[in-house]
């Protein structure tokens, strides 16, 4: 048997034919319409499936549940998509509407979470007894697998792991909230971190790889110059460093997972940023003489949305 | 069948014999004595626990497991009592000793852990598909119970709730790192901002409660003072519920548990707690249309700690 998972974003849906050790056999995508009526996008969508599944080799026979994970929240009572901000959509019965063309069972949740599940059966979770996954990206999204299975909590309203407080009365978050983790660990946080700060420091070459404005620095410059030995981009690599490892180490504190995962664009600092986080974790756990989370970076990258939806079925 | 439940504390060692349902059907206790050799210790709890049992009519044949509240870390890789500071346990093989005495299967877990089983089998939480315990005592504790069974972690070092960090360099805890949640949700948190605080504040009734003595400050004075409208304890009591709401909705968004029960001295303040705790946290949840966690108190006081060891066997 074998697994369809969509991958849902604000400018395209990838859609893939996977097995159930978590390999992708085949893949198709479309751009997202959002000037069309959800229940028209559904249904382009799945003929991209149908598409995609014939394309493998498959029959509709062979394939044992449709996943989707979204860039918003399921809610568990009605199991509509209750918010997707991105594609606007509210209160969508997107298993109702999917199945008028595809009669399979069809599971939804939360993109980041699926991308933690995907990690936990073929990546570097693989098998692992619970793992948090966080992504670091344009915001941070947050996954939580225990015992194989996603855990998205009794409202469905869980791992918003972005949305953990770390600093009381800090910096205020789009949410309403003040200092959510994600206002000091996402690209954007460190973006205009950046901006704020490059005035004061008119010699570095972050400001030099955004050809002298500000309004273009990204993350990767800003670490990139860290790595370089650039003063600002070292103070603000520490910054971040400090505020992701103080959300980590509540989350080993809390609920001492055997893998936390860092997934997202900026992850891909890779190593620089994975050694100085694992040494300032080091320094903060309370029980310095026993074993805590691992803490690594995903492995499959953007082909995780794609094969954690999929598992959702399994 | 039965089963023994140890709650062991610093001073003394209640021990009690419950039912499946969580029914404390006869009590013992006796006094911790760190003078003599832990063998020694462990010897006259299983002799406690021989005499509850026949003082409760039941023949050993008839009990299940014992199991063990500890204030202090289970290590997962010996199954050993990892730290117990206040009964200055290292390393103790409690379960291995324990059985020297008693041929029974032997459970343990952290004495907040417990309690957290407690009410999920008997008390306020009685069934949830999952809860969250704090106990705000001295320090702050935690429990989780995820599908009827206590989660203490991979590694055995979870539910270390009062260690979450809401505060980026904030208040300087014992464990070595500064703004854990304990520093601003214990009892000890609430007596030491009093204190601080009281000489601003000369006609505050706290310092009248307290016989004019600052040292004479209780946690119980101070919110006492808030009930009476006194302007000090309104402002202490109002900082408490804001730490406390700030580590709890960090927990909705990061596990989203269905229940999210306190225990412990400090939750004896009772609904002029809770009301002000629920208020708060409303306001700072992020999806403000869905449902989150019940946060309700504890309901079995004291006997939570042998109810909870006790059913670590069902």
């Amino acid at each position: 048997m074998v697994y369809v998972g969509f991958d849902v974003g604000g400018t395209g849906v990838q859609v893939g034919v996977v097995n159930e050790k978590g390999e992708i056999l085949c893949k198709g995508n479309m751009v997202t319409r959002t000037d069309i009526p959800v229940a028209d996008q559904i249904q382009a969508m799945a003929q991209c499936a149908l598409d995609t599944i014939e394309r493998a080799g498959f029959s509709l026979d062979e394939v044992k549940s449709l996943g989707a994970g979204i860039p918003g929240v399921v809610d568990p009572r009605t199991g509509h998509i209750a918010f997707c901000p991105n594609l606007g959509w509210h209160d969508v019965d997107f298993a109702g509407e999917m199945r008028k063309h595809i009669d399979k069972p069809v599971f939804m949740d939360n993109d980041a979470t699926v991308a933690a599940l995907a990690e936990n059966v073929a990546g570097v979770s693989a098998g692992a007894h619970s793992s948090v996954f966080l992504t670091l990206g344009t915001g941070v999204g947050g996954g939580i697998v225990l015992g194989g299975k996603v855990w998205s909590g009794f409202h469905g309203v869980g791992s918003e792991i972005g949305h953990m407080v770390i600093e009381l009365d800090g910096k205020t978050c789009n949410c309403g909230n003040r200092g959510c983790l994600e206002r000091y660990c996402s690209a954007t946080a460190i973006i205009l971190a950046a901006r704020e700060m490059v005035d004061k420091y008119p010699t570095s070459s972050i400001l030099e790889k955004a050809e002298g404005d500000p309004m273009k620095i990204n993350a990767k410059m800003v670490f990139d110059a860290a790595k370089e030995g650039d003063q600002l981009g070292l103070l603000l690599f520490h910054d971040f460093v400090k505020a992701l490892a103080h959300g980590i180490v509540s989350i080993i504190h809390f609920l001492d997972p055997e893998v936390i995962a860092l997934g997202g664009g900026v992850s891909r600092a890779g190593d620089f940023l994975l050694n100085a986080l694992r040494e300032k974790v080091a320094q903060l756990v309370m029980y310095k003489t026993l074993p805590y989370a691992r803490i690594e970076l995903a492995k499959l990258g953007p082909d995780a949305g794609i094969i954690g939806a999929a598992m959702l079925g399994l």
